[in-house]
């Protein structure tokens, strides 16, 4: 078992209600390689600058992802992002965005990461998540957007989403994308382009997945100390993969695995906003991981009694 | 067992991408009363003008509601409400409302709605809600209330939540009332003014439910056709305290039943939603009700597998 991911390495400046940080290791493929990283082999493919260090390195390495495909562009700068949150939490605002070694990335994958059974494509340009589709031989592939490339580069999004097995996008996104507000319906029209599995992250309210036959839905778990939600879809997102790739000789349509793996996702996601950027989930243990899915279990488990009149 | 609901008994004019209707049997105590008439005895108090005919009174009493209390005012004109929805059916738009009767209402609760060991105080003016539940000799008492009231009559409001022991608010108005963003900590902090029990609804993604030590959440089920939501959250409630005061038995502190009171809540919204006014739920079989329960338990299930590397 191993699983591939391509997307952004960034460093994040970031400032809540809780706090301020300056330049933490983030980006898409660090949030999801550290939270796949408790339950399978994951790769990175990703571009980074001269400042990024040893020590970001060993973040990832720390935790047995291999980094071997992390390509260091000779006097480039690493991706960065700046934002804030305000009270409401659910709604992050950019300040500033540097795509810096990002604006010329070719992803090259090399023939370990091309072999990976599983990939997820993260957030970046949906021309780029197709280049690497292509390379990879990957058995199945996921991939998130956002509503910038929904609203810049429609056309090669849907291309790109009609190349994978599954998609993950925030509601209101799947919602942009297809055009309908009712959400049962826009996760049949995203089936209709060709993934067999889509899933609506809908932030502190938790996610939604959608295959043809069946519906699944956890709430998020209600925490009393959000302090950075940056991370949380791609922390799921990992969660969610991993796990897949974990028990893929359970196959892939198989619907208790599904649901299985949205609890794990869930569970990546509900640690990644305890704490700035990657410190609350790179450093977990794995009871902390277990504790934290029966906290899951609890807090949606009800009885299915006949008590009519 | 027996439920004494108080609240407003309305027409409802309802557009909707999906249709238009005119002057529907409607109000707070209607959508309740309806609902929880499936779980146990349910008594209706509330004002109605010369315009509420004995078809309307059927609707109620054709499922076995006690209708001897609502009071008819002569020279009156019944509660009226117009509103619509736009593709985002969370967000109602109100376009008038006439209180007519209501505006003079004096609630005069008969022995037998005293007597209902539980009450439910609809959305009305927080002081009409304090005098019903002195009136009452309920040993449990729930209230709903809306953003209104928080605004212009919040300390009559938070008097009136001290008073009972269950809070039903939607997710906003509880962080409204409360001034803390974080759900869980709205949550807390609603509990510390009085009731032991706090549910916060959440339109289409569900409803959570706190107490000191637990918390409970189920999401909403993805429906294709949701034609008209005015009213999901009294039928919400209809249908969590119809459940519980069919169950009494248990213990009003029984975890376990608080637990499923929130599915058959979840149940009734989910049919509330599916047609115009009070059409889909007033027509309701128990088949449909068990059916429909088996779900959301299959909407919501996942094993607790530890399979971590």
């Amino acid at each position: 078992m191993a699983l591939t991911v391509v997307g952004s390495i960034a460093f994040d400046s970031v400032r809540t209600p809780f706090g301020e940080r300056q330049r933490m290791l983030g980006g898409s493929a660090v949030h999801f390689a550290l939270a796949a990283s408790f339950f399978t082999d994951v790769r990175v493919v990703g571009p980074v600058g001269d400042d990024f260090s040893g020590e970001h390195l060993e973040v990832l390495a720390g935790r047995g992802i291999a980094t071997d495909d992390i390509e260091r562009v000779a006097g480039g700068e690493t991706f960065f992002w700046r934002g804030h949150y305000e009270h409401d939490m659910n709604v992050a605002h950019t300040d500033d965005t540097q795509l810096n070694v990002f604006a010329e990335f070719e992803p090259k994958l090399s023939a370990r990461s091309c072999e990976a059974q599983m990939l997820f494509l993260g957030n970046i340009q949906p021309d780029l998540q197709r280049d690497v589709r292509r390379q990879s031989s990957a058995s199945f592939a996921a991939l998130d957007s956002m509503n910038l490339w929904i609203e810049t580069t429609r056309d090669s999004l849907l291309a790109a989403i009609a190349e994978v097995d599954c998609l993950l996008l925030n509601d209101a996104e799947l919602r942009m994308l297809t055009g309908r507000p009712n959400l049962a319906q826009a996760a049949r029209a995203a089936i209709a382009i060709g993934p067999e599995v889509v899933v609506a992250k809908r932030g502190e309210y938790g996610a939604a997945l959608f295959t043809a036959d069946e519906a699944f839905a956890i709430p998020g778990l209600p925490l009393e100390d959000v302090r950075d939600p940056t991370g949380a879809g791609d922390s799921f997102a990992g969660g969610f993969l991993g796990y897949l790739d974990a028990v893929r000789v359970s196959g892939l349509h198989d619907d208790r695995a599904l649901r299985q793996a949205m609890a794990y996702g869930s569970v990546m996601a509900s640690f990644n906003v305890e704490d700035f950027g990657t410190a609350r989930v790179a450093g977990l243990s794995e009871a902390e991981i277990a504790e934290r899915l029966t906290a899951f279990k609890r807090l949606t488990h009800f009885e299915e009694t006949a008590i009519l009149r």
